[in-house]
């Protein structure tokens, strides 16, 4: 029996190290499948398409939804993001785990979809929010005005931090990510998320029979 | 609030490696309780009252079980043993974890007890039955009946793998150990067993209304 991939679900308020934190965690385990999002914002300058998102056009993600190929999906500032579904299931069915970096919207609907039970969640928490501020002001030169959109949807996102499985407070990116390495492993040791256990204690019984 | 503990339920059959990887995981972390088991079976040499067992007489044992005071019980080969639900309590309420060396019906009983949300377990398997037999007839010079007993036995237990959370194949100590750790570790991080998160949550909101 061939294993069936785990789902890892990553969530968090951007400026709490989501993006860090998933990019470690493909590098530690490259078996690993990213889900590559679909959205109909514009690129930008770098974004390369089926790299950070496929890119869509509204008509077309549109379709997509409606034909069912979408896993889940969500508009956040006028724009429509989703994960792809056959991927996944392709995945999934040669017994790779997959990552999602999605949001709460995303995340519920995942947990609610047919593959719901191989979902494990995490959450990731900022130590505090003024230190959320910081990495967002750090990190890109957004106008006041965009600072306190992202604010307020963090503010939103974190009030779903109890619909996950697991919590990490990213207090140090270090120790955070070792959290997370420590949830991925334990997961995989769930009997569950081992299906050729039943094999292997075929075998034992077999053994007991032959003494 | 005060973190309630786990309880993390050990079950193999004998020569699997459960107390080896028992008294590891108490070394490894000096704050778990481990959970000392009262028996009707007579003291060995070097066996101390309250270490490795609660040693009682039948009448003491049934005294026990009728007032409600073993959290689970079970006879085996003419003896009883069980779990003194009290010390559980009292370390669940101070927010310590506490660790079970019991067999399948014990994790059964604990399982379904009213304590049963804060059970993690987890089932250690042998590498073979050639291996189990071995690692038995290696450690006390048990008659060739003794051992027949404990291999049926172990043949029974290893039937319940499937009622577990984890499982762990001890093919080497030092593995199984390393894998015991990281279920543990990954258990405290799940949101069910960090209470204080709800404060911190609450305190990350407080800094967002104060903004």
């Amino acid at each position: 029996m061939v294993r069936r991939g785990i789902l890892i679900i990553l969530s968090s308020p951007s400026g709490a190290g989501k993006s860090t934190l998933a990019r470690r965690l493909m590098e530690w385990d490259p078996s690993l499948r990213f889900s590559v999002s679909a959205t109909t914002r514009a690129p930008r300058p770098g974004e390369v398409d089926g790299r950070e998102y496929y890119f869509k056009s509204r008509a077309e993600f549109e379709t997509l939804v409606k034909t069912g190929e979408m896993l889940e999906h969500a508009e956040v500032f006028g724009n429509f993001y989703g994960s792809p579904k056959a991927p996944v299931e392709v995945a999934m069915g040669q017994g790779r785990d997959t990552l999602f970096d999605i949001d709460w919207q995303g995340g519920q609907q995942v947990r609610n979809s047919a593959l719901g039970r191989s979902v494990v969640s995490v959450f990731v928490l900022p130590p505090s929010i003024a230190e959320l501020e910081r990495r967002l002001r750090a990190r890109a030169q957004d106008s006041d005005e965009v600072i306190a959109g992202r604010m307020a949807k963090s503010r939103d996102e974190i009030s779903h931090w109890a619909e996950y499985d697991y919590v990490i407070v990213n207090n140090d990116i270090d120790s955070a990510f070792a959290e997370l390495v420590t949830i991925v492993q334990a997961e995989r040791l769930r009997r569950d998320h081992q299906p050729d256990l039943s094999d292997f204690v075929r075998t034992l019984n077999q053994e007991f029979e032959s003494r």
